[in-house]
């Protein structure tokens, strides 16, 4: 009984399942189901009675035996209705999808619960990744979970809470002198020497099906009503490739009618190879003055497939400056909501994206949170605060 | 149609529900439900259908209308099992459950979830906290979710990252030179002039319930079947009087059986006034070099209840050092769990409880992580970290 294998996006040439990436056209290869078999005991109503995390949907996840899931209580995300700012805009509905919420703080702790309990299942030992940061505290997290020796690589500049979790979390980190695909290329040389298994975008098909169940997730979690926009923070891309992805294999299944949701990626200003690569610029590259997050991935490695899935969604992509992203930051703090530089620029770009009219008062619209904004604390203002002893300290000092 | 009143804990005496917490003998007053009305709505039946937040439980919930609560995607937090701990200790089973997956990182959520709510219902537009930090930015989150003011006073050692996420939040903060109780007389004496409402701990009777939660969480994802022991972090008290409460509910409602759950209270020695009252020494006070974490409190306004229920549930309470809560701090992070200090008090009562023997092998046991380490990252150790530009560095750094 087979249940899942690998396809080529490109010539769709398909092999049994493993931990490979890459076809020898050179294509993505990703994973696909029997979805005839998926559907025997995967259904609207079995959901009901499944775990609240994104192991729910364990037949479209490619482990092949649930004891090697190394899961710590990942997904199943809370979905927030922001109402005030819905009526303001207005738009027909906006939501934020808080994945902030997840075990490590970010999106990341879903890719690495599948990817790590692909490796787990198959008696690895040892993971590496190259990341700007939150990929990286969360390999650290599910191998501390799953027994298994973590090797994080992020930039020098890595915010220092980041660094401060991988050691929390007992990994092994070094920083780079360079960017993410600096780290990489470190990655790839000490490999077979150290034993390593590179977790790094696109280098394994399970990360980009562990986020796949973002997608799934906002389905389920709309009633199998898919929005009309979704606005999403692109770095490496794998987050927007697994999004594609659930839609699809929901539409297979026929759970879910009609277009998909517009796909719209999120860069900053200076590093938007995805950005350059929908309007037909050459993209790569990054502005040395751009901030140290999850969005400066300078060389994405499937930048051009990436922006072929937003354009097959009719959707786009949209850069936004740091002044946006603090901004933005702020707007979503004030609505009760800790946003991460990423997750803050979805609300930087449906700014623009509302005023030049390319989403209105028709949309339903989700944005997706990826990470909390306390990570980044070096990016929130410094506010003097006073120091009382008495209420009438505090009269004192707002007479001032 | 009267769905819920207050009753005082000593007399007995019952009022109309309100925003009061002191009946006229002193007694702490609770909020009572009529069982038979919720009973009609809120089944285990209709639970697989509900929201997947500690609302689901709205019916045992103090507002009365659905429209007036404000949440931000609070509760129903992941119940992880750790079973290589658990296979080492030995224990039946054991679990921890993760309430620093809340909107703002830590269960103080729930009480503000509940309490703003009622503020909300109310009309009220101003609250102030006083607090060791994590209920400060809890209420600050929710004002601003409603659109309300936050008024926060917190001592002048909070950690830095909650004093941010508080102004992230827009609260107005004032950094008190003293003790949380200190801070609590500030917000008392002002409260009349400046209109505050006074959100602190036992001032109102929605953060326990809201706290409640939990214990009707950890019964529902534990099937009905409570556990042997639960060991939960004490600092005002109110998470482990929400405890107690959410089960006698569950008792009277007849969904769970037989006796509950010990309950074991753990405080840091040095302010360990529920501690001292269980074990018959006059409580109160706080020797200087404590922590500034959520465990602080050496006055919490009702510290002999606190000991009357622990001794009913034939629980206990202990005391570990700073060394012991530094060192779990660590097991816990080697677990794939980021711990907050108070959190990771639980693993140290438990290794000291198991050392004693008062919980063994034949128990299932659940911990209770209030908190992120993050949030606490001048406590975590500081590391020396390599910094790399090629693989040659990583081969030269591992050999030094």
């Amino acid at each position: 009984m087979i249940k899942c294998w690998l396809t080529c996006m490109k010539c769709a040439q398909t092999q049994p399942m493993g931990l490979v990436s890459r076809c020898a056209c050179g294509g993505l290869l990703m994973v696909e189901y029997d979805l005839e078999l998926v559907k025997r005991t995967l259904t609207k109503e079995a959901l009901t009675d499944r775990i609240s995390s994104m192991w729910r949907y364990i037949e479209l996840l490619p482990v092949q035996r649930a004891d090697a899931v190394v899961s710590l209580g990942e997904g199943w995300t809370p979905l927030i209705r922001l109402d005030r700012a819905e009526a303001q805009l207005p738009l027909k509905r906006l939501y934020v999808k808080r994945e902030e919420q997840n075990p490590t703080g970010s999106f990341k702790s879903r890719g690495f619960s599948s990817a790590v309990s692909l490796l787990h299942e198959r008696g690895m030992t040892k993971a590496a990744v190259p990341s700007n940061g939150n990929a990286a505290s969360a390999l650290a997290a599910y191998c501390a979970r799953a027994g298994m020796e973590a090797y994080v690589f992020v930039p020098k500049d890595c915010p220092e809470l980041i660094i401060q979790e991988c050691l929390h979390y007992g990994a092994q980190l070094y920083l780079v002198d360079g960017f993410i695909h600096d780290a990489g290329r470190i990655v790839e040389e000490g490999k077979v020497t150290e034993g390593w298994f590179n977790t790094g975008t696109m280098r394994e098909p399970g990360r980009v099906e562990g986020k796949k169940t973002m997608g799934l997730e906002l389905a389920e979690q709309l009633d199998w009503q898919l929005p009309d926009v979704i606005v999403y923070p692109t770095g490496g891309g794998s987050g927007i490739i697994g999004l594609w992805k659930a839609f699809h294999e929901l539409k297979a299944l026929g759970w879910v009618q009609g277009e998909l949701p517009r796909l719209v990626s999120v860069q900053e200003a200076g590093c938007q190879p995805v950005v350059d690569s929908v309007q037909g610029f050459g993209a790569g590259g990054s502005s040395s003055d751009t901030l140290p997050t999850g969005l400066r991935v300078p060389e994405p490695p499937d930048c051009g497939l990436i922006a072929d899935l937003l354009k097959q969604t009719k959707g786009t992509a949209v850069a936004v400056t740091q002044t946006e992203i603090l901004k933005a930051q702020q707007s979503l703090g004030e609505q009760g909501i800790s946003a991460s530089p990423e997750g803050a620029a979805t609300w930087a770009g449906l700014m623009r994206l509302c005023e030049e009219g390319w989403i209105g008062a028709e949309d339903s619209v989700v944005l997706f949170n990826t990470s909390h904004a306390l990570k980044y604390d070096f990016l929130l203002p410094k506010l003097t605060v006073p120091v009382v002893r008495t209420y009438a300290d505090v009269v004192q000092w707002k007479g001032k």
